[in-house]
């Protein structure tokens, strides 16, 4: 009953098999090798456009690698409140940008409204040389909440960023749980929706450790070599990073790798739904919170149960957490069994 | 005939196989994990001493992240002018550094003489707050030249550099190297010999991506978690680093690892030797520097022979290199073969 | 009728004065002369203890370099959320400080209340490797709405903050204006209250341009001179800084100059008050805010008098800024007079 | 007898009087005063085109800044290894830059030759991902020596630096000294010789503290009021620094401030000459090295002589500095009087 988070999750097997079979002989370092050339051209296959894309081992540097790329140091980063990049990446946007500020909007279940985006580009004290200026919007998708940017969604708020002279960033790190919910392309859920650079993170979804950075426009990325190596993330062995990717990519295994989590993350939705637990939001991709009472909290951790009790701002209207309840996370993965979720089922609905 | 890097080698197979075995169910991520303990604890016993020691996948990161934590912005880090952290990182320690200043001193064979450090000491202008303060020496083990620092050397310039109130970093990207050659204890090619902080690669030496940094005075490292997580250098899945870790220090699977790619250096300077090539510095790791005619480069190159063609300002008095001559960089790894270098000596003595 | 803000005045005749007198001779710069030496020993007598003080030209020096002093890099800044460190410096505590991250605070009338600070530190996310850590709590006084911090009030916060281990720091752009409304003495309403540093601006009470960082610890002074020099903040002619400091501490001199502002500014909200525009805040330092009919407004701008219209997220409860109304910031200076309160009053009820 | 620097000089008495008749009523702040609008129109006079002007308060800042406009923080400024940016600004380049490199070159009279440019652009390791760009060439005019680059001479090294792609910054701290030397006009010592942004330093020239960062193509300055901001380096009362400028270049007050100290410079030359001190480089601006017997210099000391001994690593071949000799750098300025360099040289050469 492991719900803790899916990159609790171990190495999914075929991509763990692409390491081993990328083990053979010597390859040039620094990305030089045959491996990442083919992955190269499995992204712009998978984007349908040229891309330029630079491979790192976590999530936290493709996101703060990629918004100190796009903003000027006295650029604003706005984001929902609740975002990955605001709350748990220790700063580091701030660091790799300079001294960049994330700027944190509401929304609920995770998600910025166009017309949030547009109030605080309208009210808030904007503009050089004494106040910072709005440079980046930055969207998670799928959300902390679980729940998913649709792809007019992601083009109205672009419209808004682009408007203001903005870039418009997507933190991928459950980019495959997006999709295969979406059931859309990945070039329609990013560049043709107006998305400048994507943060897509496998790791999540089974990698060990691989996260890319893409731009759509490659002529952007001018300069991202040098900003990848100095910040002490360009890979010397990067063939087995890019053999993750070639694994992920092939034979659709990330959809295939999504659809797991994502379906077991239904089951216990429907499962708490049914016994009286209806999620607080949504079920979108394979996160699933879940009020419940503290009693219950404490039997299901005593069976072994591990997952996290969180707090949100972003709940929905009237939707309230009683002194005597808690708020769960339980995020699926691709390794996630019927069994745990059942199990699970059993001791917080009976 | 891959003389290039010892970075172009693959994945060591005790190492691969640490990697599968620790892919068995869910772990928690960021270090949480039972590996990153039991890593701790081997640490411990390798170097005699609790220590603190934070696992990254890149010896850049090692490196920029362990200078950065021992030497204030306004710092100097005084090292080779041919070291790796000023020569090779894109600026890296300055970037995690606040804009601290590396200072490249001279010294044959890449390594600095005390006399050296103690010049640039007394005469260089130091001091606030016009200018920059020596903060830290750095020293690279083994050097880029392949050569060694012995014990009384290391505690020679710890001693000037101590004296002076400076850290002293050791970048043991090839520690496992020196070690074997050396055959002391880790503990006295370290904190018994004054090193503060070392920068332990194991990626050259066998791993897919691993390098710890470890402190020898655990006080010292408060503040160390944040800064790595800011640099983007936590990787979630943990256990994957620090399974690597665990195969290299088993069995004394490093030294195995390490003597095998320092013999087959030997190997490749006697037979460069016997065939009038002598090897520009004493050979003591697993780097060959040797002299040979462009054309006989030329042929190596013709029959698929990979190395480096190099400059240096640290070649030993009186050797210079022609202008129909060129300076090799030859590196040997765990996986090097006798036969590989039997048909590179074939080819380079002819 | 000029009350956009007290730094648009010009210098006090006295401060004027020094500058002259100091201009005689020559004087070893960067603060090697004997006015520094006398202006040193004028603070301490000011503060009634060893302090050490570091004079530079801009309260965003001031504020940036002090708060960079005491927070690390993942550190939070707790601010007034209009606090002007947060919202007019463009990002220089974030830049100066190596990425760290302001964090604003709600509070009526621009003031942080005790329990609005406690709550932060309790419900938000705070921690490494993940999170920030609260690392210093900033008071600016007299706030932007030109209301004050009592010294019990001050001490309040800073029990919460440094029980959390955080620096105090004081943001004392209008410490003057401050200071003789509350009628006690400097230590009380720093040091003797639990303040750390205080960044003591001068420029806006009638200097040209001089304000000092003031640490009450001076042993947590060290490097600070460094980080001076290096933001190049370290004054050549460093007398002509000191100068306008020792003829602002000479006979009560910045008493006179505040209580002056201070009492136009009285005026202006007895006048105001008198004519049905009660000021939305106690005045209680030099700066009145009103609101007033847009068409009034217009009047006002009309005849010349010129000022800002602001917004605010601190008003009172209940107080509204109607669609044909606006909200006026009108601050005093050394330099107001009657005539021109008078006439502004004129124009602004009748 | 002060030969100390240019800097322990006093404010020159045109412009002590302009910052009284600045002082004069209200003005707006941070540049929007009549006084700002017509300095930048002296400017643009001054150097008979449109530029872009940015005042701040001191030299550091003002090259700090200029560097970190034109260099990524991958870049490296190439500049002398004497300069001042790289000697005595306690790494403030850095900073601003975000941790860029200062790359010091050799050169006699502490000038670059354009050789030893073009040979450090063709044998240093330059270029990513591994290794820095070549980003900036900085001269500083008059050079630490005292000497001056004639306007060919910057041509030919703005043509090595601009054909490898680098921008051209000149350290313009004792500019007016060199162009009344020269005798030449601000532009043919600027932007028609390929420099791209000027530090124009006038604080050394006889202001109290007056620095203008200077684009010669304004569209390149796009941002600077932003970095300018967040370093701290607005003034808030700006029309104070302005007027320093204003008095600066009217009744061409500048030439007639540097012609002084230029003269009393050729006056300790040709005094020294004549006593057999003969200055160790030509003497060009306002400096003056010599070399000096140990008991002189303590004579000298004892009499109140008041200037620096130094050290340099840029001496005319031949020149050595014996145990019992010392170099001394005595500065002239604006204040000199014949009388205190006439007592000076019977002093010295007696």
């Amino acid at each position: 009953m492991n719900f803790a988070s899916d990159n609790t999750a171990a190495i999914a097997p075929e991509i763990l098999k692409a390491l081993a079979s990328a083990n053979d002989g010597f390859a040039l370092g620094y990305g030089s090798d045959a491996h990442t050339k083919t992955v190269e051209r499995l992204f712009a296959e998978a984007f349908e456009r040229d891309v330029a894309v630079y491979l790192v081992a976590t999530g936290t540097a493709a996101n703060a690698i990629a918004l100190a790329h796009v903003s000027p140091p006295w650029g604003a980063v706005l984001c929902h409140r609740e975002a990955h990049v605001i709350t748990d990446e220790c700063g580091a946007p701030e660091f790799f940008g300079g001294g960049l500020r994330l700027f944190g909007l509401p929304g609920e279940a995770c998600k910025i409204a166009p017309a949030t985006l547009q109030k605080a580009l309208d009210d808030e004290l904007w503009g050089g040389p004494h106040h910072l200026s709005p440079s980046t919007l930055s969207l998670t998708q799928a959300t902390e909440a679980g729940t998913i940017y649709r792809p007019d969604e992601i083009a109205a708020l672009a419209a808004h960023a682009h408007a203001r002279g903005m870039a418009v960033h997507m933190d991928g790190a459950r980019f495959a749980n997006a999709l295969v919910r979406l059931g859309g392309t990945p070039a329609e859920m990013t560049w043709k929706s107006g998305i400048d650079v994507l943060s897509l993170g496998i790791t999540k979804a089974g990698a060990m450790a691989a996260e890319a950075i893409v731009f759509f426009d490659p002529a952007r990325a001018a300069g991202m070599a040098e900003r990848r190596k100095r910040g002490g993330h360009l890979v010397s062995k990067h063939r087995f990073l890019a053999a993750q990717f070639a694994a992920f990519f092939a034979k659709d295994y990330w959809r295939t790798l999504a659809r797991h989590a994502n379906s077991l993350a239904d089951r216990l939705a429907i499962g708490l739904a049914a016994g009286g637990r209806k999620p607080v939001w949504p079920v979108e991709a394979n996160i699933v919170f879940v009020i419940l009472p503290k009693d219950r909290v404490a039997k299901l951790k005593d069976a072994g149960a591990s997952f996290y009790v969180r707090r949100s701002l972003s709940l929905p209207a009237g939707t309230e957490i009683g002194a005597d309840d808690a708020l769960l996370r339980l995020v699926t993965s691709f390794s996630t069994t019927e069994q745990e979720v059942d199990r699970f089922l059993a001791l917080a609905c009976r």
